[in-house]
């Protein structure tokens, strides 16, 4: 930021008396000099319902499971492990805010089963640097939300995003771990991977018989050595530049009975696509053939089923001459594999010198500090993982609970 | 406790088996010969809330609208302007199922204005012609929902989806003609247009000034008339073929005010991903940039706020260097344009044969009659609209709400 | 009403404009002589979901059931049955608004049976005399909800109450005919009688062996020919003074399985407390000892499990030493029969004079015309069972989804 | 379709044998030895969310308050501070469990105020002494929830009432401090105090002129020393009879403007009454004259609002002729005081020994010891004030959101 830039902030009595107009004040008259806003939407699910709490350089960040089912075995363990894979990797595609991540569950589990009860899970800030973001309070960084969140709430925490960081994932990811022994015990499992970085694509692994190891096997978590190889030049390059990388990651659930959704709004994948699309970075999200589909005639694009398939309500999943659909139809799981592919911009705080505004609408120069994932991809292959687990956890147990008797 | 009630409490194993199995059936003693299901997922929306509510061949279809203000003026008519372009239009893209589709406002109205209570809408169903689907009964036809309804459900009403019927999107068109009359007032203007049917492209609009009622002139909704020549020819050739085509709906929406949306589970790009996808053909949806934003470097996805801007809280609209973003940053409008396209795969109900199997795991060979649309399109951009207006209908009320003084 | 009162209403765009204030007009510009409200809590219920639509003197009054579960024989007798209930009985005690009450079921029922899909049912009405209500409109009527309706939202509909009219009660009976042929054929009766009226009270009935159908014997629904015929001499004396009067109805529910409830805030009185002073006119609920409870020692108030118990899991009911529970323990049915009283205020329209307000904050005298019940009970008691019936097929589905294995 | 696909369609009947039993357990196998159970209703509230975790003998229990607006004051010794009012206080009426209730706020709280981001509360459990409950593991307490927890869910923990615990309380007490900080900066306050005990009552305060401390002078936190006398010497007459009481605790809100609550299933008064009874110990609730009015007539029950009242919209409070309707008319707050009454039972608890029987059905003699409560009422006081300040939190953000404008 240039040093010409030093008009201070406003105070924040000040901003409130400019954003808030003389509103019916008699219900909370004590707002006169003070903004009364309430952030809604920190719930997800209907019956596996999952609040996430907590702010970037707060205490702490958490969230609470309400809908666990009673008897899964759970650890503070398996949650820890989910949140290991979710940390900065190095290799100097990530942040190098290290965060030890160490979760605690509070509630909800006894004698190393859950019961039934809500599940509180905290894990504690450690890492702040609050300062690293001292000189961006006043300036709109291109890309991020700084604008909107001065626009919508009249002011902002500027120090790392607050309740809009990418820490908040964490909580996400806990709740995510919760999801994932739900459905492990049922035997869907979920794996995600980068499928490219900077528009370098790795071959699509074949369904059949992959290794979902294999994408854990390098630093970009791409099923393909070689495509990494690619990848990891490509990166290098960026970073001399100054720039940074967006990417594509894809998931694939195995094992996915058939009849998950609901046929109208709470389609299965209409419900996978707003977890994912809730992931800051995502700008697109498609299903099996995805927009390719739209090019495609009819019966290019139809799966037909194939003979032999088990009678409907025993078949746990069918065959298909193809899985164009990726594993969805009206909304609800065919019982093949559900495949999806989620397209991520590159990640918007750039070392390269960028023009911008500050809060007052005059242009200036910015140059971005901190710590910064170059490609967000990586990262965000646990969290993609997480929001699929709790979207199919919720929507198993709606099952249940749909098909009373 | 008398010192002789010695009985060891028996293991939890035990308990389970005792107390679970049989499961508790007296509850529903009248199922031991039907099926006990019910269907979540028909509610959509926080404070403007939309229930739609008819099956394709019963009675009528219709919505209850809760949360919508009072004192918007809104009459049939405007309803029923919606409901006609969603009508079967004709040039043999669409079905020959021929709708009356006349809306009855039934409640929430006096005097020509809304009064804050729910709207109560309903559209009788007048040309079902339930034969068309008499020999459908026993087949799954590939691409459609019947295999996943007989294995989710056990049973399905074969004529004509039931529940499942493109027909209950009249519901949600109803729905939305009242949600942009809120936004209309608001100066919020909502297009769709068909942007490619079966690969075939049409340029792309020029957002500063083009004629959203170009796309009504022909009968694919396509914004240039070229292109609508184009994929008359191809449509032609599909048809002999006995085949359908897939296509791209693009959405604009102008006169969007900053700051909609929530930071976490409840983004603007979320909850619109999550309305648009639960229309059953759409497999994919990308905003701004979308998926070509995952190849993109940071400056060059950047969009640069523009000096001269408005100050934070009364700004309407904000300039940018442009727009990748399609308009949201961090889940929020940014005030520019929003932007998003969703894929349309192809009409699954072709006419030529096709193998499939019946509910018994045969192959069968499957010709099917009736009346079909050949490509979606055309019909699904006021659909998309529809589920557009009612999303940013819910999210205008809740950041109100959300700002509470 | 005086003649001397004959201030006119002020306009609507006036009353807007005095009323609303200078709010933040960007977001709904038409709004500037308009009042932007909307009405909350049209909706009850978590998987047995009702919404109730319709004003007073509107087209229609109804309801959509959303999550009744497949497989249910109904059909409109059954609902028109229950609404029968609900109308005028005559004998004096009250309206002389005859309305035919006929239902529509226009959607979720197919060959007789449930589909598991949205119920929507339709009410006409039919006998609205707007015209009585004319000389009210700028009048505060004691003991009504005219004075808070205007404070809470600057205007309201005077005929007969609108949304918040006795009409919309309708609504809920035909939303507890559908609960409660889910619940009859789980052997769950419900049946609510007049238990006093006037300060004079029958003798409570003997759980073991009482008629249900001695209370439909007479138009005060007293199960005591006795009492009735005290009752009726009473309402005499009360006609003639331009008076009305209060009661209490009883509500017990047998064959009610034992687990139904949660523990927390979704108590099982809990949530029949919120559904039945949800109805106008009751000013309290007790179950069981209730608030003689209060002044009982532990061991008097105590019911005591009596052995020859089935075991866990599998038992209906469970016999206890005596009821002071009125069937519920912790939140939770404990397979004792369900007990609770409703205080029903006095009706306040009275036809003696009556000095109050208007709406310029004058003092009035007021003199109220049109057709009013004396007392409300008799036709409250099939409100009660359906509110009843609500809560109690919404627990029952909730406790079978709570139940996944 | 092949002519030589004659099948029929099975009948209905048939499909529901074949599809429905055995349940569909593929979903989750590992259930075959233990419970899966969830457990409903821990969230409360629509805008002012609560929800609360933790086990009486977990690590914590706690609450996330979500939909809090920002810029209130908060510290943490606010919510210590109600915390501690709702201790045991000695004085032989309460249990001897010492816990130090040190709460911990761990989000939403930024430089001493709110965020308007979730607020998470937690209250470490510490003097949990499991071994008192050991010999109850199999025993039914009478008056306790323990046989219906066996009913509903086939296990329990035994250990003080795990999740039903009064322990719980202690979260909704932290939650309720945060709604009260927002009530208090309105000007609204809520006292209440213990009315009776054992069915010695005070006199009631006179509204106009009493001194809400006056209860917290005593143990019993009657708001009349020389009734609190005259209790004193009944729990001693009881304790040595090894006997309980019930009780009456009386609330009042004063300042509370008119306008809060909807028409239809969430008036005012349903809402306390759902968040009131879910207060395990509850049987009753009245509103105003409340089970009287039933009693009285309408011109006695009416109260009749009294001239020179604010015009609408801008009145706080409004003069009436009395207040037998307790502050509520048709569920919307009406500018008077609120006040209602809520009837405790006795503590089922006592130490007089007491038949029962096992889980086995066999009747056994119970003698209970450990700690315990000889009346609830006292620390129920703050209790009943943290409920009533939820919903009063939840009713007035809901106003401000449903006046749009």
């Amino acid at each position: 930021m240039g040093g010409n830039n030093s008009v201070k902030i406003i105070s924040f009595v000040q901003i409130a008396l400019v954003c808030v107009y003389p509103l019916p004040g008699f219900l909370f008259p004590y707002t006169k000099t003070h903004i009364l806003i309430l952030m809604s939407g920190n719930c997800f699910g209907q019956v596996f319902k999952v609040i996430t709490f907590g702010e970037s350089h707060g205490a702490a960040v958490g969230c609470v499971v309400d809908g666990c089912p009673a008897g899964l075995l759970l650890d503070v363990e398996t949650v820890r492990r989910d949140l290991a894979r979710r940390r900065p990797g190095g290799g100097g595609v990530s942040t190098s805010r290290r965060e030890a991540d160490e979760p605690e569950i509070l509630s909800g589990i006894f004698e190393g089963r859950t019961l039934g009860t809500p599940i509180a899970i905290v894990i504690r800030n450690m890492a702040q640097r609050s300062a690293d973001y001292d000189k961006l309070k006043d300036v709109y960084r291109p890309g991020h939300a700084d604008i909107v969140w001065d626009i919508k709430y009249g002011f902002r925490d500027h120090r790392g995003g607050g309740r809009s960081s990418a820490r908040e994932t964490a909580a996400r990811v806990a709740a995510g771990a919760v999801a994932r022994v739900l459905l492990t015990g049922s035997g869907v499992t979920i794996h995600a991977w980068t499928q490219a970085i900077a528009g370098i694509e790795a071959p699509s692994p074949d369904s059949d018989n992959f290794d979902p190891n294999e994408a854990e096997k390098n630093i970009f978590r791409v099923p393909c050595r070689r495509t990494a190889d690619r990848i990891a030049a490509k990166i290098e390059e960026l970073r001399d530049a100054g720039e940074s990388a967006g990417g594509v990651v894809e998931c694939r659930v195995q094992g996915l009975p058939a009849g998950l959704g609901d046929p109208v709004f709470d389609k299965l994948d209409a419900l996978i696509s707003q977890a994912v699309i809730s992931l800051g970075a995502v700008k697109g999200i498609e299903f099996g053939a995805g927009f390719s589909a739209s090019r495609l005639t009819g019966s290019q694009n139809n799966d037909r089923p194939l003979p032999g398939g088990c009678p409907p309500g025993s078949a746990r999943t069918v065959a298909y001459s193809g899985n164009s659909a990726g594993g969805v139809l009206g909304g609800i799981s065919n019982g093949a594999e559900l495949v999806f592919r989620a397209a991520f911009k590159p990640v918007p705080s750039i070392a390269k010198k960028q023009l911008t505004v500050d809060r007052f609408g005059r242009e200036v120069e910015l140059e971005i500090g901190g710590r910064h994932d170059l490609c967000v991809c990586p990262r965000a292959v646990p969290v993609v993982e997480a929001m699929t687990a709790i979207v199919l956890a919720d929507l198993m147990l709606r099952r249940r609970s749909d098909r009373l008797a």
